[in-house]
């Protein structure tokens, strides 16, 4: 197929191959973002004068029939079209004829691409808040529901004081909910129009940002189209940092499911459909998804890090670097989700074994508040530690459930506070959902159907 | 000196010197925010009846008197101790005789650590946030007074299109913007009490967290005492994130002035007194404090990996490899924040030198715009570039001053719009602002003197 | 299709597809490395009595059968397969009747991973050592044919003291040459046998290890079958940390490129056929390919960075966390590859443009050297530096050539020495070779045809 | 103090302290390093008729004093000295006059850097080979004392099939083995000597670099001297991510004894005097030596990876970025040798209890043993594997003892094989201790004196 950027001369067979790489796959995962966008830029180029009314509606029905084609697996991408605007650009000339030559005035494919990205991250950031917000309601449940079940509490992975599987699910939604926010402000921050930038610099064409930003629901222009180019890379680095911590908190949950769902412990028992098998031990039933959950932490990281590594110290402007970025984002946005719903999926499935749990409640586990009811007798408390820390045999088993039950102060097992998060996770929802309703209705609007932004993939 | 868990054995010498590190040193940072915190924990338990007003008293000039020595850095801290919070008990009971040994009642040192590092990171970010929009303010002047100064817009660092250090510096401004937003985010998820947390599972006392929180000046208490202390690492790791982002802008504009004060180039030339020579060649002027940005921003990114590296699928509850999440969050902050002041005074120094920007306005930097023009007379874009891009030795030089001009829409270089910057790194800096006052109020009603929580270390 | 572990019951579909993930496509690589070893291995089963001759017979003809349709795109893997182990046992199964359902004795599917991805690792290391040496030689060949050409030196992007592309050409031949010894040592490490781990303990059969390694031209077998398996992961980043200091050297070589082909500098020029145009700007003519090397630096850094994350402190034993280490080995593997050969294309084509590299040689250029020619009439060098930085405007042109001649001792712009860094990569091709001759003499006495163990993917 | 590269103005106060960094505390680490490598250049110098016989003897002098006065902690460096090499030029100059001032010729600061970084390497690596090779010895012997121990063998952390403390023991020895052939290789690579390569172009003198280089007992020279100097952070990278592996292997071997001392296994106990105890609880025994190794595998991967960040992409020629890759160099090696050492006093001291290993072989552990005896009945193995998997409950306890000392192929519980490992390792060592033999002997010739070029902190 034709180039964008057509010249005299053939591009080296293998440069072509390499600076290609994998982007006439991944632009299906932006195509329909790209479309939209595109049906969006030629409204205001018709706006000022670029484009007959005429044409626009032969460019918005060529785009919609490219998004339709796409939605059935019918709009593939040729290595030999390089990417998915290219491909774009030529089925729109190709149907539209001078129209589609003309689509492209005063934009850039980098153009392009910041905003489908954007489109797509868009999208995609709602999806994790909410999938987000079900695993945090899920956990919520769970700590409710088993708010009396006794658990021993740890540090240094050994007995160390009477805890609660409510306090320990608590725990985690509370965390969860925290890293939602970063997610909430990577979406703010990634909600602004870019569309305008061109290759870096502008053109001298009177573009009216406000308007496409408009059309396309964002909550405003990204300003200075300079900065709009050279935040490509940033933002992608910014929504990982952000999915980066929600998967920090899901590998430490599966590292906790993992270990007390071993024989020793049998705190927990996982569905037997939710574990694989061995192909040469016929006995195993293995916590495979947790297993590539805590495995995956180290994926989106390692996403973030190669996209932070290829924007440092890049000089200003378009750099080609920024195709590399692509990737990765794609693979640590779709894994965080994915870690997500798997983890969603566990925790909705996960069987509590109260009796196991309180077999864990040996003498020592009452250590502390022994030296605390000294205390309360009126021993200093460094005075009443060294004391009982001298007579650990003398101490007795006591009843569990009582124990946890008598903490009652703010968070703690007897004092869950799950309302204060059941609150903030439901505001969190209304948001999410406000903002999806807002850019269904803008889309919808724009292209007269609605458009999939994002799709996830496994 | 007595460790504050001492047991009926001595440790091996080798293993506490390993286990100590260089806590010893890194908590001469934390000191004061350990003593206040420690005093509104004191203030606490005597409203709980577990302190006498009297023994409160005493702890407080206990505290004061640290803190006053701390500031003449006469509070050392020794190897032996382990770790600030030992030397402040040690020293406390010392002074203070029953009521030191009571002030640890419901607390653990890993309380003291966290709380400790929220009130030091709180001022810190604030610090960041003051100094970050110095230097967006500084950079959007810095647009303002060159807004008409003609750059070659670069792409793949070739000369691509007209451009204007206007447009340059408001990049970065705009950016930086962003990346403070970031960091206004971290603030807000740090700003949570720990304190009542204890070891990771409360304490059978009524403890009073909400007090606490509020002699802190925490916005909240962090609710669940398990997530108060899983969150170690998490949080430091989500501030240095945000740190991370803002470095990684810095470097970015390092390499550009880097770049293009080169001899070949000579936009920019950085006043001697910020340039280092070389021992061997007496000619030489570097930019050593721009490549040192350069460089720290794999600094800062270290950090944060570090971090997450150490908490990854790390067990809930208390795990001794929290503590070394400690070096790289001082380090990394303190990092973050003079590349800030550094950047500040490179780009208030910097001069500016026109007639060299305008040497690089070679006659294909008008080639798009040449085919723009075609475009206004009607000709398909498409067709256009094609027909300019076979007729290159045919454009002409332009006036690069009235070509940027010409570009008027939002955010191009004839309509920086550093006004919308302006208004926002306003709005940030009152919050900023506004957070210190409250922070300093509390502070001196709890303490009775203004304390410093954070001092920068370069 | 059957899973190998088949239960009696189903696994839940999302959980599926989230375990398989891409091991279905990935598997693709190591078909043919798999067949191989299966093959192997049935062989050895054979002559400890556990498969008849004509079992084994059997056996071989499905697995050449497998290997040839391989090789013809004609052996799909299907998601439901879950990886192509599976659909390697299924398709034997199917043909050989109870000979495919017994040649699983012994072995565990993580032996397959294990032992396919060392044999399609040998070969990759191989491939690379022998392009890595092809890129030595040609930067050799270049830094010889210029190896009069003048070049500014620089220190901090400064101008600094006369240099020569020779010497510039052969920094980068001799860097390659360390990170080849760092491939060549992976190699080494990399060529040993795990079979007969079988799920990380052995198996209760008198398995015989020696002859599976030698039938496969393994050098050894790793010993411990407990170490076989743990060393998954391990392997792969060590491999990667050696791919990863290649592609650090090219990505500076890429840098410098980059640099000295903008318009401001013209060192040297890239052909058009090796550079990419613009969408927009009919102009442009850019170094993607070196763009992307640089990029790709961190892509790679960032493969050996998830490896070792997903590692650390795991739990010996296999654990499913290992299947996530496949897909950053791969691409990490295959990208590093790339980006030697797209360096050495562009070393092969690179235009070098004397004059201009001479037109760098301003007096400044010769300070150090007049400062040490006052040495050599006796002024202590301290004092001669601070003689010649007091005066500088005094400096005077020189002949460049004539300056670069003049240095002679060892590994000066006089005297690059090219003959030894030419000899020791003779040595190490002479070693690739003699393995590579080794490998294919071994697996085609075994299959009784050649097989491609690996199979570059870009 | 006067800086090497003093011009007639001031550099701004916060730039020098940004600048300068901790230089000057960690060039302490660098300094008998810097001497020796000096005396060396010097008695070169006086080979070439730089300097006088006389001038070499007061230079060796004023040398050796400060070796000696630096071994007694007396030779500080202060901030206003920069670093290292300036308090010793200034220093001699005060001492030995114009000697001192000639001491610099044909040098650069960076080439010593270079070279003390490589001497304090190398040392560095041979002692962190021999405590590493007697980590090894240890295990060994551990897994000799206990090879009859049986210990429940794990996947997915859920019990498996019949394993022993002997193999598993014996994995972590051969894994280090492996990883010690990184080191190996790393030492050989940074046995080159870079003195002669100045700011990176040599100089106008015949400067006798295979001289230096035997005098300071290097393998060779490093030909190319803009290699030399490119080679900075590369060379420290290449010895990290040798390190890294080490202390991977590490991270795993903390986490089994973590994990495994556990009161739910109890399978080993560390002795008490290796635990810290809980500020808070009085009963806790915490294994915090092992908790910091498994945390600092996450510092040590962040040193390597920083160094990485920084070197990335960076154009050839000296940078000022070189600088911040000391710290990280250091601070990673430190970490790796200390956690060697932790390492090795746990292996040491760590108690097997038998009776509690033996508890975790339940029947199931037996399953794929009682597939393999149907196996031997002529059972194809799939139909034997499906068979026991649907009669689990028929499985009985067998006598662990003897099902481990059953498996006798190379690698396996009944037979171990550590005489394999064991002759590596010697070899290993010999190799090692030849090395050091070397480097003292011809340190000793140059200096008349030993010196200590490498000394540990921890």
């Amino acid at each position: 197929m034709t180039k964008l950027w057509q010249k005299d001369y053939e591009l080296d067979a293998f440069v072509e191959q390499f600076t290609v790489g994998r982007d006439f796959e991944l632009d299906q995962h932006l195509l329909n973002a790209d479309c939209v966008a595109s049906l969006a830029h030629a409204t205001m180029l018709e706006t000022i004068g670029i484009l007959t009314k005429e044409e626009l509606a032969v460019l918005k029905e060529g785009l919609v029939a490219i998004i339709r084609a796409h939605e059935q697996g019918a709009f593939p991408i040729a290595r030999s079209d390089e990417d998915g605007h290219t491909a774009i650009e030529n089925a729109l000339t190709e149907k539209c004829g001078a129209a589609g030559k003309k689509i492209h005035t005063g934009r850039s494919r980098n153009d392009q691409v910041i905003v489908a990205t954007r489109l797509y991250a868009r999208s995609y950031l709602l999806a994790l808040l909410e999938h987000g917000l079900t695993l945090v309601d899920n956990l919520l449940n769970f700590a409710e529901e088993h708010q009396k079940v006794p658990m021993p509490g740890r540090t240094h992975m050994q007995i160390a004081m009477p805890s609660s599987v409510g306090l320990w699910a608590g725990a985690y939604a509370e965390q969860l909910l925290d890293d939602l926010l970063l997610v909430e402000n990577a979406y703010r921050i990634n909600n602004q129009s870019p569309l305008g930038s061109a290759a870096s610099y502008g053109v001298p064409l009177p573009l009216d940002r406000e308007l496409v930003a408009d059309l396309l629901g964002f909550a405003k222009v990204q300003n200075n189209v300079l900065y709009a180019n050279n935040s490509r890379g940033k933002m992608e680095s910014i929504i990982l940092d952000a999915v980066d911590q929600v998967v920090l908190t899901l590998s430490k949950l599966a590292q906790d499911l993992i270990l007390f769902s071993m024989p020793e412990f049998q705190y927990f028992t996982l569905p037997d459909n939710l574990c694989s098998g061995s192909s040469i031990m016929p006995q195993k039933k293995n916590p495979c998804g947790l297993e590539l959950v805590r495995a995956k932490a180290a994926t989106v990281s390692a996403c973030a890090f190669q996209i932070k590594g290829i924007i440092k110290a890049l000089p200003s402007g378009y750099n080609r670097d920024f195709q590399e970025t692509k990737e990765p984002f794609l693979r640590g946005a779709n894994t965080g989700l994915a870690c997500v719903q798997i983890m969603d999926l566990c925790i909705r499935k996960v069987k509590v074994n109260p009796e196991k749990l309180k077999a864990g409640f040996i003498p020592e586990i009452y250590a502390t508040d022994a030296a605390l009811e000294l205390v309360a007798q009126g021993v200093p408390f460094r005075d009443a530690y060294r004391e009982v820390g001298l007579n650990l045999d003398r101490l007795e088993a006591r009843d569990p459930e009582a124990t946890i039950m008598a903490k009652t102060y703010t968070g703690t097992t007897g004092n869950l506070g799950l309302d204060k998060a059941r609150a903030a996770a439901a505001a969190l929802r209304a948001f999410a959902q406000a903002e999806e309703a807002k850019i269904d209705a803008k889309v919808s609007a724009l292209v007269g159907i609605p458009v999939k932004l994002f799709a996830p993939e496994i």
